[in-house]
């Protein structure tokens, strides 16, 4: 890349005062907000756009990008001030306007309190919750490492730039972030780090006292410091950061929050509500910006922001031209779009045989990645529990991308970051996998992929008290449920093999959100479904269906879930036996079966028949499908898991009670 | 302290032998757990518990003993191993026996898979997901800091040991624990390192390649390297650590997992399952053991860790003369002893006042802090807007331990692990608090909290989507019933400043689990209950309450929580306007009223009786109590709270025409 001609500092320091007036106005007009962060970050913004970053206005969905991560999400009219002035729009979603600017946190307008991913061009993520931004940054890297390994340079070139603050560094998925990236060597990843030492509550000595240069070096990082209100130090670190491809780069920034109030600048005062009419005429007097004005945009500074564009769109047209003429493009198109299963040999199970789901989705997965290249995925250090590993292909690990697996470490909140940056950055569909239990660990990472509908599929094993052994701490008791309260979640706990596959078929070929799949660590009998039935794909799309009728007019029915339908069956029968005819529902999927119609519902679990729920877990919730339910109540215990569930009356005797409990 | 004289090189090798044979038998005979680190830690057991430790083993609660922490729970063995050497019982707990260590993982055997509080005396904590021991080991070093500053050297004298390996190092948590130790300066917090390289998928160098001497050092830790395997250097650096009272101390201790066995030492075949018999033969071979005996302990091993009772037995009768003594013996076992709310005086608040459940929560505890002097808490960088400060108190910082705020940072993971320390250790009552929304960070230790019953409350404020123009991502939606999945937790929303008085007087004595109360942002009016009402604590106490009868027979139920029963009301005023008399049911807990008869619950919301829930939250789990639902099943927006909640169709018209569809 050959150097641009030096900038008129004039111009830069005008567009960084733009800036701070547009976020000073915004936020007042708002009357609620965070005008520091932006006010302190005004010039790391500008050097970034106008002098650093790889982008087309024109094209925000550009493959070839670099990406912008802001981290620190409360600094939301940093993003939206610079778009606006760069005039960054897409084919879906127009440029951002001086209005939407001035409906700042209102209704409706695409300028949200923190950015939302898929209502404004240009933002790529949304953050706000801390510390996500810089692990959605590192998949983000990782996304373009693995790219460009299959694709050459002349496809795939790209950077990914992180902003963030104080409060993103004391989030402990940060660390997972740093360590992860620096393992992997993603030295295109560079994060810009927004040194002001002020939180909500105060001055960062309070509480946040740590080394940031050392902690990052330990990981592998260069650390670059400078100061973030010089325009040239900035361009300088900036290009040396872009420069070092072998390890990820921090740059220090030195900088004054709410950097021109007289008043507010370097106190948390300035940080998360409006520095008030006042205070803003008096900054605007100190910036040399007009105090009658507001919302104003020099002609000058847009101007000198879009001074590149005929060479941005330069720069994207060359692009297409190469990816035209490339004996790749239809493979980058393959890569780029949803997953085709048209050619996947899927297994089969021989009925009858003894399989756990993790194994059959083990089985499963892998014909999948055999026919689906972009398949990219890895589990939080339990590859060979979780049956999560694609078999024949190697780790990916730095400087050698040409595997398909990933090793996150224990570090499963990171591990759902990763994954929602992966699926932002686009040709790569990502998976993940650990402990059902340890969801946990990963949820507020689950809740934004749901959030921003990324097709992300979490692999969760081990997803009762049949783990067994391990115990309590081990043991999903709320999981399952505590998963369904998400909003756009799809939770689906296949009953055996059949089922397995067809939730990772439904999982890929769903496009708008993420799907988990809750698995079982203990083996379950491939299912007999008998000639003539639905395929089990259908069934499962359908959320519920009746996988044994009644041997006569069934005077109740039991529903049940994952492991606990063999249990189920067993109970149908022992009551058939004495005459009572019951008939059976496996329901993989409450989000598909809420989505049917009332008449579909009801011929499933048909209105005023006696109806039991039966899963090993909490009991909350199934009020919505059963009347009376056999599940747990409390946390496991310790030993092998048949007994435990015995114990815990998880049996085929308490569903028989609770059927004849209702009749 | 005077020095020890030397011990016997031979016995301490007998004793980590012993260790090792134990260990590999009992997991051997489980059929699963974990060998390899047991093995790998067995000198460093030793040498805690026979040269360093200060423990008394015929009295397992004595308040100034040693806390010892397993965080990497999986090695359970270790610590059943070395307490059922030393014998340590309590009053309430006997000594682990050998058929204690026979029956490894077994259903009623209290040596579960992972160790679990309250079953085993000389277990600290319940740990098994990673990374949270080493966060509760802080919680425990800051409260005995905090107590020596208030009842000095002489009660208070002990320290933190804490044993972690690679996978506590690489979950996030442990960053946010080890900067929060290094900040507060917890010069008596030593954390044991098993640095062995070998996590469960393999070599460390998969995911993991940070240099933690330099990490623990950017954070402020004094760091010591060892060779984990020699008694002489382990006892040399835990003595160092021990001296070291100005930094938290970390003992990087090189060893070598599963070391004994010839063939699967220093690999991950080692890590989690039985090493095989036929491998136990070689490493009791090779480790000097008889390969025919099982479960085998030497009387000279015993001896040997057992040598020194009665100079431990003195110690503790030496203190406990001391504590007989001291002026400050009563206000000691206040301190010890659960919360007395008798002579707190309760602020009043006005019928009429609009005033968020926030801020009547921040008086309240304010209140119960002039008479609660164990009361210690502080947030996660949110302490203004949770109204969560003890005004007049300073932060707790470095060597001015006489505060009574914690300034957590923005690190809500540690802080809900460092508060199930500081409940652990004793003489605290601690709370903690952040926005509702991000009890998602934090949901694996306050799952750990409800697992042990510990008595910790949770302040999670800015409870619904009239947080407003913030969006979806600081907007709970699944939130609340999320946390209602929990076992053992107990959920509680008040609607009015009374409310929130009961709940924090239910919160603090419950002494077996606890409390997450969810609070609003916005202002609430202080209800009029009316003359000759039941008091609002007792009303609380029964979860759910008639708050407004109908003004007829009841035609309807209109059950409701928080910031939603003024809505309710509101609807019931509509209704009764258009003659239809209907009843509002506030039920600020599920939990309590899940506990009470039949005959309460039904006279609350009565069988048959059309009932309609409202609350600003998913409705996932409400058909438990109510037939129709107002609420969110979608995620926010950002706008003001009030357009957010419209938007959503959170309005007294939507209550009232869903009681008029069930009508």
């Amino acid at each position: 890349m050959s150097p641009l001609p030096p900038a008129d500092p004039a111009l830069l320091a005008a567009t960084a005062r733009t800036i701070r007036g547009l976020s000073m106005d915004a936020v007042q007009a708002a009357d609620s907000g965070h005008p520091g962060a932006p006010m302190g970050m005004a010039e790391m913004a500008t050097v970034l756009w106008t002098r650093v970053l790889r982008y087309d206005p024109a094209d925000a969905d550009w493959p070839d990008r670099d990406r912008v991560v802001l981290s620190n999400g409360h600094a939301s009219m940093l993003l939206y001030s610079i778009l606006h002035l760069a005039g960054v729009r897409s084919a879906t979603l127009p440029a951002l306007t001086l209005d939407h600017l001035r409906n700042f946190r209102q209704l409706h307008s695409p300028t949200a309190g923190h950015p939302e991913y898929g209502h404004v061009a240009g933002v790529e993520t949304t953050t706000g919750p801390l510390g996500q931004g810089i692990a959605n940054g590192v998949g983000m890297a990782l996304a373009e490492a693995w790219l460009r390994e299959r694709f050459g340079a002349d496809l795939v070139d790209h950077h990914t730039w992180v902003f963030v603050g104080d409060g993103c560094l004391m989030e402990g998925i940060s660390q997972e972030a740093i360590s992860t990236a620096g393992h992997l060597g993603l030295g295109r990843l560079n994060v810009l780090y927004d040194d002001n030492r002020i939180t909500i509550d105060g001055a960062t000595d309070l509480s946040f006292s740590e080394d940031q240069t050392a902690r990052f070096r330990a990981s592998g990082w260069e650390v670059l410091s400078v100061d973030g209100h010089d325009a040239a130090a900035l361009e300088q670190a900036m290009l040396a950061a872009r420069a070092q491809q072998e390890r990820p780069t921090l740059i220090r920034c030195r900088t004054t929050i709410g950097k021109g109030s007289p008043a507010k600048a370097g106190t948390s005062d300035s940080h998360g509500a409006p520095l008030g009419a006042d205070e803003i005429v008096r900054s605007k007097q100190q910036l040399g910006l007009d105090p009658a004005e507001h919302f104003a945009v020099p002609a000058d500074v847009t101007g000198f922001v879009r001074g590149r564009d005929a060479e941005r769109a330069a720069t994207r047209e060359a692009w297409q031209e190469r990816l035209a003429a490339s004996e790749h493009g239809d493979d980058f198109a393959r890569y780029h779009s949803a997953p085709d299963l048209g050619a996947v040999q899927w297994p089969s199970f021989e009925v009858g045989t003894n399989l756990a789901t993790r194994k059959s989705s083990g089985a499963v997965l892998n014909a999948i990645a055999a026919q689906v290249p972009q398949l990219l995925g890895g589990s939080a250090d339990l590859a060979g529990s979780n049956g999560s590993l694609l078999k024949g292909f190697d780790y990916v690990q730095a400087g050698a991308m040409g595997g398909r697996n990933l090793a996150f470490g224990v570090r499963e909140h990171a591990m759902g970051a990763i994954c929602n940056g992966l699926a932002l950055h686009g040709g790569v569909q990502p998976y993940c996998a650990t402990f059902l239990v340890f969801h946990d660990y990963m949820r507020p990472s689950v809740r934004l992929a749901s959030l921003m509908g990324l097709p992300v599929v979490y692999v969760y094993t081990h997803d009762s008290v049949f783990v067994g052994e391990d115990g309590p701490t081990h043991q999903p008791i709320e999981q399952l449920m505590a998963m369904r309260t998400i909003p756009g979640l799809r939770v689906m706990r296949p009953a055996d093999a059949a089922e397995s596959a067809a939730a990772w078929k439904l999982a890929l070929e769903r496009t708008d959100g993420p799907t988990a799949l809750a698995l079982t660590r203990q083996g379950l009998p491939v299912l007999d479904r008998g000639p003539g039935k639905l395929a089990s794909a259908d069934q499962a799309a359908q959320g519920a269906y009746v996988l044994s009728p009644a041997a006569g007019a069934a005077r109740a029915c039991i529903v049940a879930t994952g492991s606990e339908v063999p249990l189920a069956l067993d109970a149908q029968a022992r009551l058939a036996a004495d005459g009572v005819p019951v008939q059976v529902v496996s329901m993989p999927c409450w989000e598909l079966f809420e989505e049917q119609d009332a008449s579909v519902q009801d011929a499933v679990l048909p209105p005023g028949l006696p109806t039991v729920s039966v899963e090993a877990g909490i009991t909350f919730g199934w009020s919505r499908w059963a009347d009376a339910h056999v599940g747990i109540d409390r946390f496991g215990a310790s030993a092998p898991g048949a007994k435990v569930a015995a114990y815990l009356g998880l049996t085929a005797d308490a569903v028989v009670g609770a059927v004849r409990g209702l009749l």
